[in-house]
């Protein structure tokens, strides 16, 4: 068996592993157009920032190893041009040399990757304009800030432009985020990304929201990045990270079906269109597992995964590709970002039922030194309870929460399971009911309809205003309220029930929803049309938060 | 409806705020023993330390918030004496004034929690012996701390007194561990706790392992615990920690059914054998979700989740607790130990079927700085490779993973599904194969018999022993190996296939599992009869530990 793989990053390295360790004797020729394979993509910032000073670091695995010890056929700096399904070969051009040159294959593995969207502007090629995917990319970017650029501009706020500016930062630079959405981290629905966004500005980050880059222009001490609002932004470094295309020139050359977004279609074997050639990673459309759509998620774990399962098959074993939830997470100067499975954003555009629920809990007891606070969010089938998808942000314990999450999705699981999951508890590392328990629980509520929810948005949208009760302390009240909010403390909401207006909706609203939960079954109990504002003021507060100025 | 509760701390007092939530007119009595209701038990060694100096802090909820908020009618210091079941009712002491009382029931939750064990030795009612199980038991051990003492011995290597120890230590005390088992925290498998108890050695804590307490006598200057082995422990702090024992008198007076370790017996709707009678927490006997076996399992968040559904039952709603999983964790001086399931022993007891795996994967990419190392078993039907159990041991990241493993039990998934699950992966948080999907990987190449392992138990025990190949590099070799094995790096193990004796097994083996994976392919493709040794070399020195006075 001859197997050829195309592309030798993170897919394309895991396929050949796997494929040796099932076929000793197979013939495994792994063609690479970089000079390097499975070098460490995501840890590409870190090195500009000198968090990673070594750059061998970054390359996780060497030619040398994967011939010596798994017998392959690495070829860097070989680009593949052409793939002659007729007659099973690839046409090969050795970028040292120029050389082309035909190899035959009995499967073949697509490993490309994706290539960074370039918009449509003038100026990107610029000296120190520059994208980052490649070890290349960060040599570049790093030499320019070894070269004493003091200004930076990121266009695109993504999880990659991010991780860069927090590096840039490090270095001491004055970085700005231009970002065409009125909100950074577009995948997160908009709310979530309130505290990331701060704790950006918080450590001198620029955002720039909502605003495009038109074009770049040379002026006499480096560039000038003009917006469409009409402000030039002056930096000695340019970084575009606005997102990645699939690298599908050879597939579709060779005429494997692609979708509408230019991703290989696969079928569950991530075999193409051709039963004798597969694809793997971020070239590829995949199903979302939430939304049975297809989707394109340029993600390392899943291309890791897809490469293992298109070595078992190309193989001749049955392994079956799930489909992908997009579970994803960022972070930078000590907050986290984290979403699992399908965003309030893309139920809505689907049009799919759902409701939601915010949580505030903190990672760990509260009584135990060191506990950070997180904000938790979670998307559930308004009926069934079935988790459809979960976002969290703030510190330590995120990524554990939204992994318990995303394990609970992929297993299928409702809210009805979160109250119940058993997770690890003392006091150093959760709470007897854990974030996600009390997730399970408000969101259980909700279905079960003894909780009774209202969401900010509905009622700031809300053509009669509901009634807004306060249930905090007078103190609470005084730092801060929702506008028209009227305070009565929940401990003494059953003797003051005479106070609360009859004649409309009352939304009760606490810090974090626990105790306008409690104020809601006070009311309803005595006659009143009451709901919990979801989340409480925290929510309402990244819905609204304090301009940046304030 | 009028709701008496019995035991106001963990279960007792999430079942009275449940039952208000769900039950605005309902009359509902709270007795508590003690002077406090839902204080942090778990947060008691800590306040020892000095870790939580606050005492305050350890009262989660006061009686006070309690009555206000709750609306319940909270009584501390009052002792339920007995019930009346044909009458419906309680006697209740209030322990200040010696007065009994009879208090009306229409339905009653016991959660009377457990009392430490005291094991049947002369000297424990000396002074500065003590248990820790209340705040009060807190303060008496942080007096005798304060007041000076120097040496302690604690009685028991169980989660708390470890916890305790790492306390002690803290506040430089000369402290010792006397555990009757020869491993520490024996709910885990002993292998597994081999890095744990090293560390505590490290730190200066002496473990005295398979040795037991004869007794406690006076001296001079202080205390002296004389052990079986005939040494004997000077000491001015004693402390228990051998165990729980439910709080079963007043169901067993009763005449309510009890298990034969004297936990309450109730169904899935946490109701006794008397239909108006509820017990949660310490005092019950739960169903292992896992082995269908009874079992008592003494932990603060089954006991919280148990309050809230023996309320819903008493509310009149149907709400099923599914069992007891016994995720637990313990971590102390920068290590962490946590389970999930069921341990290797309890299988091994059970005569159920399993086969395990090991892995040691670092808790984030290895590139990124500050990875920290983990070892993580999995246990599983060899067939069907559901996952029976998992424990973890290391330092960071420990805790995400048995949680992700305990949602996967909790699901029933197979290490399949653990070769699939999309978890958050960034540098700083985990890895494109994360330490759970690795395990995943292994186990699955076990199932699927891709992957021929050799537990070293049997390796071990073997009468005919099979050739160690030691697939690693020379300079690994020489600087530990298992006894008797021979060097054969992987990368040249191609090339020296004929220095391998074809006459008898051969178990390769590297540092953690993958080289020898992939040696263990080799060799078999090659005619021989080879296996790689479960978790390599790193699973050995679990299993055969440098003697502490290496």
């Amino acid at each position: 068996m001859r197997l050829i793989i195309v592309g030798g990053v993170a897919g394309g390295a895991s396929a050949a592993a796997r494929a040796r360790r099932l076929a000793e004797d197979a013939e495994i020729v792994l063609f690479e157009r970089g000079p390097d394979v499975s070098y460490a993509n995501c840890g590409l910032p870190y090195h500009v920032g000198g968090v990673i000073p070594d750059r061998t670091k970054l390359l996780v695995v060497t030619p040398k190893l994967l011939r010596e010890r798994f017998r392959l056929d690495v070829r860097t700096r070989s680009s593949v041009e052409k793939i002659d399904r007729a007659a099973k070969t690839v046409t090969v051009r050795d970028l040292a040399t120029g050389r082309e040159y035909a190899e035959r294959y009995d499967k073949l593995i697509l490993a490309p990757g994706a290539a960074p969207l370039r918009p449509d502007i003038p100026g990107l090629d610029l000296p120190n304009v520059f994208t980052l995917r490649t070890l290349g990319d960060t040599d570049r970017i790093k030499a320019a800030v070894d070269a004493g650029a003091r200004r930076a501009v990121i266009v695109g706020g993504g999880f990659i432009g991010l991780e860069l500016a927090e590096n840039l930062v490090h270095r001491g630079i004055d970085t700005t985020v231009v970002e065409r959405n009125p909100q950074i981290l577009t995948p997160f629905d908009p709310e979530m990304t309130t505290p990331l966004a701060a704790r950006l500005r918080e450590k001198g980050v620029r955002l720039v929201l909502g605003d495009t880059t038109e074009g770049i222009t040379p002026t006499a001490d480096g560039l000038s990045v003009k917006l469409k609002s009409g402000e030039s932004l002056p930096a000695e470094l340019v970084v575009l990270g606005v997102g990645v295309r699939p690298e599908n020139r050879l597939a579709v050359e060779a005429g494997l079906e692609t979708g509408p977004r230019g991703g290989i279609r696969v079928d569950d074997r991530l075999r193409t269109s051709d039963p004798d050639i597969f694809a793997v990673g971020d070239a590829i459309e995949t199903t979302d597992v939430v939304t049975g759509q297809r989707t394109q998620v340029p993600l390392a774990g899943p291309a890791n995964r897809q490469g293992r399962i298109a070595a078992d098959n190309a193989c001749g074993r049955d392994s079956r590709y799930r489909g992908t939830q997009g579970t994803a997470i960022v972070g930078f100067f000590g907050v986290t970002g984290a979403m699992t499975g399908a965003s309030e954003k893309t139920l809505r555009r689907l049009g799919t039922a759902y409701r939601k629920v915010y949580v505030h809990p903190a990672h760990h007891a509260g009584y135990y030194p060191g506990a950070e606070g997180m904000t938790l969010k979670v998307l559930l089938d308004p009926t069934s309870g079935k988790v459809l998808g979960a976002q969290g942000v703030g510190g330590a314990g995120v990524d554990k929460r939204i992994d318990v999450l995303a394990v609970a999705i992929q297993a299928g699981m409702t809210v009805f399971d979160l109250e119940r999951i058993e997770l690890c508890y003392a006091p150093q590392f959760g709470s007897a009911k854990d974030p996600v328990n009390m997730a399970g629980f408000v969101a259980a509520g909700l279905v079960r309809g003894d909780h009774p929810q209202a969401d900010w948005e509905a009622v700031a949208a809300a053509a009669d205003k509901p009634l807004l009760l306060d249930v905090r302390t007078p103190t609470e009240y005084a730092a801060g309220h929702v506008p028209d909010a009227v305070n009565v403390p929940v401990d003494e909401l059953r003797s003051r029930l005479s106070e609360v207006p009859r004649d409309r909706p009352v939304v009760a609203y606490c810090q974090v929803g626990q105790r306008g939960y409690l104020a809601t079954r006070i009311l309803r109990h005595a006659g009143l049309d009451a709901s919990n504002l979801g989340g409480g003021y925290k929510t309402y507060l990244l819905h609204r938060p304090p301009s940046p100025s304030d």
